[in-house]
């Protein structure tokens, strides 16, 4: 086990009808607020109305920006930073998913901010400051609710790029499952497969005697492939969208990271393909991960053998571990395809003339290498783009 | 699954030569602080020097408060608190285990209030302020590193009461697994079984739909169970004892209790077995636990047999679950023997004169009962000591 910090400060308010919970919880901290959300999907299930509600009895005053996109803009962040200042505005409440979460975090680190807050994203400054956020979640997925990370981009040549910083937590997060009820099927399949790709992500690792972590993740991970079928062939199942809605935010609070490395590669090469196609996040990753696998899979064998077994309750070959963590991988590609998701390029409608294109982007043309668990330089992320087709 | 609150503030610096860090952290919070510890045992494995040391350059002054004793006493509370009081004193830096941090909550909650500390234990009064707590901790067992909670004993009576409020989350807990590699064995067993309790309590809910947290809670007595043999044997065993101090972490850092009622009937009736016999909490523990189980597992015998196939790997009877239950029971006792630990009371040298004064005094005096997922009036408390004999 490595050495480790582990800090996770947001108040998470969990369970039915607590958005009514908003207006008393923002004004705990503040008296005017940057409502931010994205577009009419809050208002068509009324949950707008109820947050406005809530913060006028609260006596809560706001500001909206609505207009937040899958793969939220730069250009958007912007806008925010703009109008807290001119307002002075000193929270962020965020309503939404975690495009909205992620887009307030960076108008949060914006603000104030002198230079330009793309600056945070491309390691050019680091946040000393920033306002607090806070939430009230609609869709499991990016885990941003109780993360410390932020992933904007820039339509200035679509980058994509990451920002952590312990300054990010949200103060608090209102997770009420009904809220998912009236999710897209396809939406919510997407978001299981982020929150699946938050575990493995940290599950692959080199790290030795990581004994609790590992069980941990694994039981995320069962809980997670359990409900989601139960979530989509009945939307209204409370049970399944709480244990969804939990499993979201346990899956990437950095519990399940500490005192091991992590691998992150997926999702770097799942940046580049979203950056430049748009597709859903969650989806580019039931099309990466698979893929990532096949082409690591022999560095530890050991390690997607205990994956397949402890996860997908696959019996193990005792004679022929390999096999053993070939079906795990076979069990998981299954999974997705189950739940609805592309599991290739080419499902995804995405043709291979950008492949090269985008390993070359992913690794800074080839000057630096992405994943932990495997070092991958651009011909590794090319070749596994290449499994991906 | 429950609607719940949850809430960790509490920032984790953990591995290897963590503790010369203190100095450091301390000083972000406080330029003179009140040291509080136990007996001799920090001195001799060279902790106290460290500490000084590192307190020293980061040039925090500090007044000592030694003597902390297991089931720590209200008298040295209120001693700390005179001396936080006459000296200006606004932070306590907790070096030890579970009886030095509780002690130094307690002065935390004492100092800023008018009234008899004792008043918060009892429920005569609600905190509305306390002073920031640091901790180095040195016995993974009580999990209060992490806890908002705080058990003292009133040597007057002999009372031993709790107090849980958002306010004493310590701000900062250092954990470096090698300074437990000294701890007795039977020490490490008392914390291990304290551990054990912990997630226990949780897991024996009548809550249904909690699947997220019943794994988590079997991952983390699976880890405990699969260590603690192996530090006994091996004491210096890095991996063993690193697993076994983030487990009790784990353990009592509400996590596993997310979204479930819990139970505590164990911990209420061993209170009164180490309130009167000053035995070690995780020995009166492992005297407790099995045979409340036996008293209660009629109540849900698939929770029990799900507790020994996932925890304990018994194989399930499909003809027999009741069977399974009891197998689980008698691996849990095992256990606990295997590890040095009493089952019984007869074990701990305690005869049975005293079984009904504890029962009432669980009770008080039958005016109410304890425990969440049997509710136990104290003839019930009665039948488990008898069981326990």
């Amino acid at each position: 086990m490595n050495n480790f910090i582990f800090l996770n400060p947001t108040r998470i308010i969990f369970g039915k009808g607590t958005e009514n919970l908003v207006g008393a919880e923002t004004k705990k901290h503040a008296d005017k607020v940057l409502l931010h959300y994205g577009g009419g999907s809050i208002k068509k299930i009324g949950l707008y109305d109820t947050v406005v509600k809530s913060l006028k009895e609260a006596g809560v005053e706001f500001t909206e920006l609505a207009g937040v996109q899958p793969n939220p803009r730069l250009s958007l962040v912007r806008q925010g930073i703009e109008i807290c200042r001119k307002e002075g505005i000193r929270f962020i409440l965020a309503v939404g998913g975690g495009s909205a979460i992620d887009s307030a975090k960076a108008i949060a680190v914006g603000v104030p901010y002198d230079g330009d807050v793309w600056d945070f994203y491309i390691g050019k400054a680091k946040v000393k400051e920033a306002l607090p956020v806070g939430v009230v979640l609609t869709i499991p997925a990016a885990g941003s609710e109780a993360s410390p990370s932020s992933v904007i981009t820039n339509e200035d040549g679509w980058y994509k790029r990451g920002l952590t910083t312990d300054r990010i937590f949200p103060r608090f997060s209102i997770l009420n499952p009904e809220l998912t009820y009236t999710l897209p099927n396809y939406q919510t399949a997407c978001g299981a497969a982020d929150i699946m790709a938050h575990i493995m992500e940290r599950y692959f690792t080199n790290t030795k005697d990581v004994e609790l972590t590992d069980r941990l993740c694994e039981s995320t991970m069962k809980t997670l492939i359990n409900n989601v079928p139960k979530a989509l062939a009945n939307p209204t199942d409370y049970a399944a969208r709480a244990e969804i809605m939990w499993t979201a935010t346990v899956a990437h609070n950095n519990l399940l990271g500490t005192g091991r490395d992590e691998d992150w590669a997926s999702h770097d090469i799942e940046h580049e393909i979203s950056g430049i196609y748009d597709i859903a996040h969650g989806a580019g990753l039931a099309i990466v991960f698979p893929a990532w696998m096949k082409y690591v899979y022999k560095h530890d064998i050991e390690r997607f053998a205990q994956f397949a077994v402890r996860v997908w309750d696959v019996e193990y070959n005792f004679r022929n571990p390999e096999e053993t963590a070939l079906k795990g991988i076979e069990k998981l590609k299954a999974f997705f395809s189950s739940i609805g998701l592309p599991v290739s390029l080419s499902e995804a409608g995405i043709d291979d003339s950008r492949l090269e294109e985008m390993a070359d982007k992913c690794t800074s043309s080839d000057t630096h290498t992405v994943g932990g668990f495997v070092k991958l330089n651009k011909q590794a992320v090319y070749e596994i783009l290449k499994l991906a087709k």
